[in-house]
């Protein structure tokens, strides 16, 4: 996605051969219209899949999601890192740790938001080691619903994630794939 | 706002005098055309005030502020809750206390994404206290910017916070005001 590479050149910030810092349009401050677009795209990509519900994960997720969910007609439940005081009932959980945060955590969703059957498109921000989309599928199966795609903002291609979401059997779209960091520099793939 | 209040009142559970649950269309899972009325709504409603940026508070302030500022045509920034990795740089910061989880916490946005001078709209999913109003407010001042109104999705108008703000000479758009909880029930205002 063209334009989505092109706001990355201009104002994501390379903090190491790791971290790519894009807090001035999508984890911080947020543009709305590159959201829009974003949700319409994924639309386009995953249209005639039948979706049902896209799921995403708190925080950063939530924006792209609820664009794409809105582009589709469809809900978006977001998955909680904490217990939330309203959070009561059941809850499908997972263990999912975060190499940049260095720390693991547990994520959930109540039961009463995912149906068995349900088809269901999980929507990320990035995507670089998939411990967060593993979660997120883990939580899908426990629910008995099916994971119909996984729509990627940003991929981190330099790291493991999608190679093992396509080895579980995954549609993975990303739609600016990075193929280095190094040098302070982004390199897209392609 | 006559949609909303229909969703309160199918979906919304009374879990105390104090306490909505509306994890079924806005916490949790969230409804996207809901939250694109919500934006569409809070739009008109601060049409003319010249708005230059909608500033809320991680989590659920961020579905109706980011469909806010998708409809005014201008940036959403939510203030984080704790220090992310990739937040480098000058914060500006509150301390905010949160009645529903008892407990005080720091809440902050990098001061390179609010600038002196600008028009701010805040938006939030709940007012109660006022607590993330204030600390938001707190933290628009502190850039030198101008809080130009406050705009809610659900007030809980037995509780002091719309008061305190209007007493401070912000104006408050509330889109359901619950006058009450008592007995399991939701009363609105009017």
């Amino acid at each position: 996605m063209e334009q989505l590479k092109q706001q990355i050149r201009e104002h994501g910030i390379v903090l190491s051969a790791q971290v790519l810092k894009v807090d001035a349009f999508l984890n911080h401050q947020i543009d709305p219209a590159l959201m829009q677009r974003i949700g319409a795209e994924f639309a386009r990509r995953f249209a005639g899949q039948d979706i049902d519900k896209v799921v995403t994960i708190e925080v950063s997720g939530i924006a792209p999601a609820l664009m794409t969910a809105l582009a589709l007609g469809v809900p978006l439940v977001f998955a909680r890192k904490q217990q939330s005081l309203t959070l009561t009932g059941p809850l499908l959980t997972a263990r999912v740790y975060s190499f940049t945060k260095q720390v693991e955590s547990t994520i959930g969703i109540a039961a009463s938001h995912l149906a068995a059957g349900e088809r269901v498109l999980i929507v990320d921000d990035f995507l670089a080691h998939g411990q967060a989309a593993q979660g997120l599928i883990s939580i899908v199966r426990q629910a008995g619903a099916e994971v119909a795609g996984i729509g990627i903002v940003i991929e981190k291609s330099f790291q493991p994630g999608r190679a093992e979401l396509e080895q579980l059997g995954y549609r993975v779209e990303s739609l600016a794939r990075i193929a280095s960091l190094e040098g302070g520099e982004v390199r897209f793939v392609d």
